[in-house]
C-alpha cells in the first residue's frame, strides 16, 4: 500500500490523534486511516450505506504541521457518497472518508462523536483520549451465493468473506445461529451483518449474531454495582456516546445493609447465594429496560457489557459464595478478568452478547478499584498520584509509571452517615455543608436540595419543604473539621466541655458533650462518640495512605483523586483539615466521580483497555495492612486531628490551624485510655 | 534436558512407535518418552497415583536395533511405586515409567490398550495405528493455598499450576464452573483434577470439569447417525478402548421413511425441524443410557463426544432445516467441522462435554464420508484407492496421496433391497447368498440366521424357525448376477423367456419373465423389472466411478474399500460380474465394515485426525455428476452386465464370464426402448 516514504506524496494529518503520514494522490481517506492506526469505524466495508466513517476536512494553514488544508484536496462526491447523502443526509462539511481520496495535503478531522460523550463520562485521564476499539464489532459481509461447483457450505462461505474483507479468519460460531444462517442469508439477497467479538489476540473471534442486510446499530452496557446503588450506562459502540444512564438501589440490601450482613445471609440461608445473585441481576435488567425505553435502542442490539464491582458484589452477581471473603485470608474465588456470556448470566441483551468484569485486585481491592485505576491511571504517571474511593471499606492505590501499589483500610461505614448519631446517607434534607463562626460558634449549613445557606433568606421555606433530617458523610467531614477548626474539638477529638458556658451550642451529654448543629425536629447534635467515630475513620483511611507512602518511599504525594460519591462531595480542603487525606497541593485534589463507572466504560469501547488494566492489576502489588506490624502505630498516630507528627505545608498556606499542642506528643495513646475510647475497628464491615 | 547426541548414553526404544532416543542414566523414563514424542498417559502428573503410564520392559537381544534390553537396566520400583502396587497392584512385568530411571539400554512397550482395540474397531488403515491424542486430557494438579500477601484467586492459583505442571496456559473457564470452585479446591485439601479441552493449536485450551483429588476416568462417545440406524461407541479417552457399543433404528424413520421424505416432512410441518432433531437427540440419549448401564460408566464422565452424519442427518441433528438439500444447488447451511457442547445439544455427558462434528464434503457427500475417508485414508495411499459406501445414494472417493476426488452418485434403494418386488431389509428370514446352477438352473440360497444352505439338511427346520420373507440387498447382487452367469439373464438384462421350456423357474409375468427364486409363502421371485432396478443402481455407481477414473485419468484402481453395511455383505466378486465396481485385483477388493463410525473413533481418540480430515476435506476436489455433460454416457454404458466397454481382466481369471454379444455394441441405447425402461433415476431419494 502507500509508501508514507515519498517526500513529494501529499501529507495527511488526522485529528485529533495527530497520527500523520503521506500517501500517494488516489489513496482512498478510509484506507489511509487504517495504514496509520487510525480508528475511523465502517460497518458497510467501504460501500458507502453505513454513514458511520465520517470526517471533516479542516480548510487552512496548519503553520505547526506545515500543511495548507483544503476541501479542493480531497476527491469531491462520487455517486456512492451522493447517493448516500440524498437518502441520509450527510451534515455540512462531513465526507465519507469510505469514498473519499486524497488529492493533497489535508488535515482531517475524526469527529468527537468517537470520543466519550465529555459530558457525562469525564475525559477518563486528563492527559488522554478514550480510542474507541471495541471489542465487538460489526461487518458487512456479501456472500457468494452457493455453488455445485464447489460446494462449501453458506456459513463458510460467509467466513470466507469475513477474512476476504475484514481479515476475520475462521471465527466460533455458536450452534444456536446455525438454524437461522439459511433464512437470514437468503432474506436480503446474501448480504449480511456479522457481528464479531474478538476481546484479545489470543482467543478465537466469535459471530454474536447475525443480520440480514445492513445493520447498523451496536450497544454496549457499562455497569458499576455498588453495595449501595448500581449504576449503568447505555453506550453505543459505533459513535463511543453515552445514549442513557440509570441508577438502582441495590436490592440485596433487603437480604442484608452492609456486605458483612449479605455474607452473613449468604452463609445462614440455604440458596441465599442464588437469591443475591438473582436480586442484583433482575435490578440489571431493569436498568437496561429502563435505558432501552428511555432511548428507544432495542435490547437485542446490546453486544457487549462490561461490569464492576467489590469483591462481594463480585462474587455475589457470578453466583459465588462470598463466605471466604469475609475472614482471613479473604480469599477471592477468581482474581482474574471474567469472560461470560448474557445468556448465562440471565441479561436482557442480545443471545450471543458478551460480558467482562475486570479483574479484582485483592480480596478487599475489587473489579471496581481496578476500574478506577484504569480510570485515573496513576500507572499512566510521571508524579506520584494518590487515588482513594472511600466506602465502608477505602481502596487506596499508590503509584507512577514506576510502581503502583494498593491497600485497603476498614473506615467503617462513618462516611456514609452510619453509626454516627444523626447521620444519614446523602438523600434531599441531609445536611451537606457546615460552617461554624470562630467567635460566635453559632453554625450556618446547607442541605442538599437546596442553595441555600441555612442563614440566608428564604431557608426557612426550604427547610420545611425538604425537612432539615440528618447529616450526610460530606457534611461530618465538614463539621468536625470546623469544630476542630474552632476550638470546639482539640486535636485528640475532646470536645471542650468549658465552652458550654460560651455557647449553647456546647450541651452536656452524660459525661461527655456535644455540639448542638440543628435545634429542629430532630435535633441534629456531633456528639463526642461522633467525633471518635469520625477519628476512627480518618486514622484508619491515613494510617493506610501513610502505610503506602512509606512503601513507596516518598513523604508527599503530588495528586490526590478522589473517587466515589463520598469523594465527590466532600471539600478536600476540610478533608485534609481534619486529616483524612495527606497534605498536598490543594489544586492537585480532585474529585473524580464514578471513576469506576469510567473505567468500565473504557474497558467496554476499548479492549485495549482491558490489556491494560489486566496488566496492571498484575503489577500492581498489594498490602495488606492487617499484616503490617507498623500499621497500628500509623494508625494511633493518624487519630490526632490533623495529625500526630506529619506536617501540612500547603495547607496552611491557606488554612489557620489551631496551634498543635506539643504536650500531647509524648502520650499519644492517652487519649484512646478515656471513656468512650473504642478499640481499632475489626474488619467486620470490610468489603 | 536430555541431550540424545552422547553415544555413551544409554540407548532407548519405545514399541510400538519405533521411536528411540539416547538419554543420560538417571532419566525419568516418562519425561523420556515425552521428548521423543510417544504418548503415555499420566493424569495425576508423574506422582505415581494414577497408574496410567504403565510400560512393559522387553527382555533380550534386539538385533536389529542393535538393543540389549534388561530388567536389569531400568532402576528398582520406587517406594512411590511400590506404594501404588500394594494398593492396586500392578500387572507382571508392568511399570509405572513417571516413577522409573533409565540405567542401560531398553526397549520399552507402550501397551496396546492405548491402540484402539482391534476388536471393535479394525485398524483404520492397515499401515498404521491410531495414537491416542484426544482432544479432552485429565490434569491432576496441587493448588497453592490462598495466601494473603499473594492475593491471586482460586481459579488464578489453579491455572497457574496448570502452567507450571502441565504447560497448559490461561485456559477458558465457563461461569457455571465458578460457583462449585471454592468446594471442590477445599475438599481434598487443594488437590483437583481438571479436565482440560484443546482441540486445535488457534483455540483457547477450556477447563471443561473440575473433581476434588485424583479423577482417573474420562471417556468419549463416537456416533454415526444414519438415515436408517444411529450406532454409538463409548471408548475410554484414557486408554483408547471401547467399553460399549449399541445401536438403534433412527426414529426419524417414523416421520418419514427415507431422506427425502424427511425433507418433506420438515417442508410440510411447522416445527418438523425441531421435532427431527428432538427425535435424533432423544435416541442418542437412549444409546448412551445404554452403553452407560452396559458398562457402569457415569454419563457424567462423558467429555468428549463424536458425530458423523450424511448431510441431512447432519443438518437435521444440528436443527437446521435440510430443505436446501433437497433441491440443486443442493447448499448446505454449514460444511466445515463443527464444535458444539453437548448441553447445546441436549446430550446427556458431563455438562460441560464438547462435541465435535466432521466436516461435511459437498451437498450430498457428509460427514459420515468425510469419517470414512479419514478411517481408510485414500489420501495416505501410494496407489489408487477407490472408497465406496453404497445406501440409497453411493459416496464415491478415489485418490491417492497426490490427489483425492469424490462424487456421490444416486443408486436409488435397489441396493437396500426397496423397489425390487421380494426386498426387504437384512434382517433374519431375509436370503443373502444365491447360487443357481449352470446345468438345472435350480437355484440354492442361505438366509439369514442360518448357517445352512436350502439344498443342506436340517435347512427346511432353519427355514420354518425364521421364515423365508424376501431378499435382501447382498442377495439381489448374487441373485442377479448367477442369473446373468447361467443365462438366464442377457448382458443387456432381459430375462430369456425362451428357457422357460428348459426350466419352471423361469415364468411369465405379463409381457416379461420372472425367476422363481423360492416357492413358499412368500413366493419369492426375480422379476424383469427387478433386474432393471439393480442395472439402474449399477449403472448409477459405475457411471460414478468411471467419471472419477477419467478425471484422475487412470483405467483401473489399485485397491478398492467397500464401506457400509451393504458393502460388508456383498461379495466382491459378484459385484464385479454385474459391473458394480470396475475390474480390480480381487485380493484388492475388502469391505471395511462401518469404516464413518471407525474414523468418528478415530477423531474421538486422535485431535491430529480432525486436521487430518479438515485438511483433505478442504483438498478433495468435488464432482457433480449432475454437471458433468459425459455421465449421462458413462450411465448408458454401464446399463450392460458386467459392462459394454470396459473389460475386466482380473475377474476373468477367476469367473468364466458369458461370451459378449456384440451385436449389441452398436446399438447400446436400444435396449432401453423396450416395455419396463426406466429413466435415469432423478436424485429424488437423493441423499
Amino acid at each position: 500500500m502507500a509508501n508514507a516514504s515519498d517526500p513529494t506524496d501529499p501529507l495527511v494529518l488526522f485529528m485529533p490523534s495527530g497520527k500523520r503520514g503521506r500517501f500517494p494522490v488516489g489513496t482512498n481517506l478510509l484506507e489511509a486511516a487504517r495504514l496509520l492506526g487510525v480508528n475511523i469505524e465502517s460497518v458497510c466495508g467501504g460501500r458507502a450505506t453505513c454513514g458511520r466513517c465520517q470526517i471533516e476536512v479542516q480548510e487552512g494553514g496548519f503553520a505547526k504541521h506545515g500543511i495548507v488544508s483544503s476541501c479542493d484536496h480531497i476527491s469531491p462526491k462520487s455517486g456512492r457518497e451522493a447517493r448516500y447523502e440524498s437518502i441520509r443526509s450527510l451534515p455540512v462539511g462531513r465526507r465519507l472518508s469510505c469514498s473519499a481520496t486524497i488529492q493533497g495535503d489535508l488535515v482531517v478531522a475524526v469527529p468527537q462523536d468517537a470520543v466519550v460523550n465529555a459530558q457525562v463520562v469525564r475525559k477518563a485521564a486528563s492527559d488522554r483520549l478514550i480510542e474507541r476499539n471495541p471489542a465487538v464489532r460489526l461487518c458487512y459481509v456479501e456472500v457468494d451465493k452457493p455453488d455445485m461447483h464447489k460446494p462449501l457450505g453458506d456459513l463458510d462461505r460467509l467466513k470466507a468473506m469475513l477474512t476476504r474483507d475484514w481479515g476475520i479468519h475462521d471465527p466460533a460460531v455458536p450452534l444456536r445461529l446455525l438454524p437461522q444462517l439459511q433464512k437470514i442469508l437468503r432474506k436480503k439477497n446474501w448480504g449480511v451483518t456479522v457481528a464479531i467479538h474478538h476481546d484479545d489476540n489470543g482467543a478465537r473471534p466469535e459471530i454474536l449474531a447475525i443480520w440480514p442486510g445492513l445493520h447498523n446499530k451496536a450497544y454496549g452496557i457499562a455497569c458499576d454495582i455498588g453495595s449501595t446503588t448500581i449504576a449503568l450506562h447505555l453506550l453505543s459502540l459505533l459513535s463511543g456516546r453515552v445514549v442513557a444512564s440509570s441508577g438502582v438501589s441495590n436490592p440485596q440490601i433487603r437480604l442484608g445493609e452492609d456486605l458483612m450482613s449479605r455474607v452473613s445471609y449468604v452463609m445462614m440461608n440455604p440458596g441465599g447465594c442464588e437469591a443475591m445473585a438473582l436480586a442484583v441481576r433482575e435490578a440489571v435488567n431493569g436498568l437496561i429496560g429502563q435505558v432501552c425505553t428511555e432511548s428507544g435502542v432495542d435490547a437485542g442490539d446490546i453486544l457487549d457489557a462490561v461490569f464492576v464491582a467489590n469483591p462481594i458484589m463480585h462474587h455475589l452477581f457470578l453466583g459465588i459464595d462470598p463466605t471466604e471473603l469475609g475472614q482471613a485470608p479473604f480469599a477471592l474465588a477468581v482474581s482474574g478478568a471474567i469472560h461470560a456470556s448474557a445468556a448465562e448470566l440471565g441479561l436482557q441483551a442480545n443471545e450471543g452478547a458478551h460480558v467482562y468484569l475486570l479483574p479484582c485486585i485483592a480480596g478487599h481491592v475489587g473489579a471496581d478499584a481496578a476500574a478506577a485505576t484504569l480510570a485515573e491511571g496513576p500507572h499512566r504517571q510521571d508524579r506520584m498520584m494518590l487515588l482513594i474511593d472511600i466506602g465502608t471499606n477505602a481502596e487506596i492505590v499508590l503509584g507512577n509509571g514506576q510502581r503502583v501499589i494498593t491497600a485497603s483500610s476498614p473506615t467503617g461505614p462513618a462516611f456514609e452517615g452510619a453509626e454516627i448519631s444523626s447521620g444519614q446517607r446523602a438523600a434531599p434534607g441531609a445536611i451537606e455543608r457546615v460552617r461554624i463562626d470562630r467567635e460566635t460558634l453559632e453554625p450556618r449549613f446547607r442541605i442538599i436540595g437546596s442553595e441555600l445557606w441555612s442563614d440566608q433568606p428564604g431557608f426557612p421555606e426550604d427547610a420545611v419543604r425538604l425537612g432539615v433530617t440528618g447529616t450526610c458523610g460530606s457534611a461530618i467531614v465538614e463539621v468536625v473539621a470546623e469544630l476542630y477548626l474552632c476550638g470546639i474539638v482539640s486535636e485528640d477529638g475532646a470536645i471542650d466541655g468549658a465552652l458550654a458556658a460560651r455557647s449553647p451550642r456546647i450541651v452536656a451529654n452524660g459525661r461527655t458533650f456535644s455540639y448542638l448543629l440543628h435545634d429542629g425536629c430532630p435535633q441534629i447534635t456531633v456528639t463526642q462518640n461522633d467525633v471518635r467515630a469520625v477519628q476512627l475513620a480518618k486514622a484508619a483511611l491515613y494510617a493506610g495512605i501513610r502505610l503506602l507512602m512509606e512503601k513507596q518511599g516518598v513523604a508527599a504525594v503530588d495528586m490526590i483523586r478522589l473517587a466515589g460519591a463520598f469523594g465527590s462531595f466532600i471539600d478536600p480542603k476540610y478533608a485534609m483539615v481534619l486529616g483524612l487525606i495527606p497534605d498536598c497541593d490543594l489544586s492537585e485534589v480532585r474529585a473524580v466521580g464514578n471513576a469506576a463507572g469510567t473505567g468500565a466504560m473504557m474497558a467496554l469501547l476499548n479492549r485495549d483497555c482491558r490489556r491494560e488494566i489486566v496488566q496492571t492489576v498484575q503489577r500492581i502489588e498489594k498490602i495488606e495492612t492487617a499484616l503490617e506490624p507498623h500499621f497500628q502505630q500509623l494508625f494511633v498516630d493518624a487519630m490526632t486531628l490533623p495529625h500526630k507528627v506529619d506536617s501540612f505545608p500547603n495547607l496552611v498556606k491557606e488554612v489557620r490551624l489551631p496551634p498543635h499542642n506539643e504536650a500531647n506528643d509524648g502520650c499519644a495513646d492517652s487519649m484512646h485510655r478515656r471513656p468512650g475510647r473504642k478499640k481499632r475497628p475489626t474488619p467486620r464491615w470490610r468489603r
